[in-house]
């Protein structure tokens, strides 16, 4: 069975580990959001691409779920004492990691195509791809203007009331190769509870993306949990646009495309409107506190794609 | 007693801090070459005026004379795994300096604005100057062909055979303001024993700054003691370029510009003809083994200005 997942950050980082682990090797496609990459100190840096190789190859911090464990701080406490931004913290480490990204995409060399490398020299057998290898820029319109996404999401730590979402260069942009094909060699589709107006919202804005979708057996985990989100914006993000910040929210949201949806223990009072609107539902613990829990909520996840697939199917 | 320097990296970094040790505060400009700064991981990097700011400031790691003392390299590493160069030695704190000079030059400051700056965060008092805001990049004809200077020194060594130099952009590059009205200011100038073909060289290769020499009190100590460089390709690339490797090249080097000409104590068989060429030659120790070295031989070099200009002084 050959899965592509959807994901952003760190939350969707913990379901494609799980994913990782509950597949055979090869089997897992992994496509990420890049519309909050930036430069930075004169860096291209992608906070979900590493976020999400991080985690898979298992050198994620367990503390904060980005950056590298046990990194240093050294070259950002120079920059900030010289008078640099530090809102954006980088460890030494990972700070290696765009320079060589940096370095590559100077000599000609595709994201897509680090990733590949950065995955192999990794071990992660899984395929990470990046949604497009071209500038896609994700601006959170709010009360205090238009802001680029890490402007808006750690330096002004989500606090500007949200009223819309500009993706830029998305017209004209075009996934990854690698995408469409992991998409169209998936029997099934998992987006992962990422948030999902800026983490999975850019990748289904690509029409081709979007339309591999329809003819497939799709299933999405909430980000939201008992009306909150488990970690970012997201929730926030709902009640600032005038939806109710729950589960039945991200369903509506993502709407026809969804086959299943996996809502937690906490919201089984929607298990009956997500059913009633056609969408098969799966009410199971999905908060992931360790490994083991991301492999557990990734084996209900499977066992739910053929569940739907039985139920789904002409006989 | 305003005293302007010029300097490359480590050599000219160590007189320079003499004369910083010995003059009063604010007495003593540093003009630094900036011929082999060069982009590097998407970083812009200043090794000869990092090299004289850390000297300064004491930062310097002994060891090398170049990067700071106590330095970590985990980001060099990293990106060294992931297939990066590591051939040229990037340490965390350093990086961090890196880092926060590209961002502000992306910025749009200046460098001689953002050196400044960093001077005044470490708390020195010399003026340490650029010796232009605009790019100026070095290139060594070699028997491998034309190499990005850092390429020539760091990564192949300086073993490929010289056969000459250009320096990109001088003609239309324009030294900074700073560094004019240091020389303007300056009572007497100082060449520091850094490399003359492409330390000092780029330097005096702006015509303004040569002008300015013309009309100063200038003495130079020599790189080359007894036939070799105390470090660096300078005898070498002496001998390649078909000179002889000596401190007395040196002084026909610079030429007319030198009112006087410090040889060391191995060198003194060429006092008689440094003197009988109408320059006027001191012997002493020139080799800098500790902070006290440097510190005396900067007093003697003021003495030494002192007597020059006695000698030339009309009455």
């Amino acid at each position: 069975m050959k899965i592509a997942a959807l994901a952003g950050g760190v939350g969707g980082a913990k379901l494609a580990d799980g994913l990782y682990q509950a597949l055979p090797p090869n089997s897992l496609s992994v496509i990420v959001n890049t519309g909050d990459d930036f430069d930075h100190f004169g860096l291209y840096i992608c906070p979900d691409l590493d976020t999400v190789c991080y985690t898979l190859a298992g050198l994620a911090n367990p503390d904060t779920g980005w950056g590298l464990e046990g990194d240093t701080f050294q070259a950002l406490e120079v920059a900030a004492a010289l008078g640099g931004p530090d809102w954006f913290h980088i460890g030494d480490r990972d700070l290696g990691i765009h320079l060589e990204r940096t370095r590559r995409l100077q000599a000609g060399e595709s994201l897509s195509h680090i990733t590949a490398a950065f995955c192999s020299h990794w071990g992660i057998t899984a395929r990470v791809i990046p949604m497009s290898d071209e500038r896609v820029s994700t601006r959170v319109h709010t009360s205090s203007g238009t802001l680029a996404f890490q402007e808006y999401f750690v330096h002004q730590k989500c606090q500007p009331e949200v009223s819309g979402f500009t993706f830029e260069n998305l017209e004209t942009a075009r996934p990854t190769a690698a995408a469409l094909q992991a998409l169209e060699e998936a029997d099934a589709v998992v987006i992962c509870p990422s948030n999902p107006w800026v983490s999975i919202g850019p990748i289904l804005g690509f029409r081709d993306v979007y339309r591999l979708l329809e003819d497939k057996t799709v299933v999405a985990v909430s980000p939201i949990v008992g009306g909150k989100a488990l970690r970012g914006p997201a929730a926030k993000m709902y009640q600032e646009l005038g939806w109710e910040a729950s589960a039945w929210s991200v369903a509506r949201h993502y709407g026809s495309l969804l086959n299943g949806f996996v809502v937690d223990r906490l919201d089984e009072e929607y298990a009956r409107i997500i059913d009633q609107s056609g969408i098969i539902s799966l009410v199971t613990n999905t908060i992931m506190r360790s490994r083991p829990d991301r492999r557990e909520l990734a084996n209900q996840i499977l066992h739910f794609l053929e569940e739907i697939d039985r139920r789904l199917s002409p006989g």
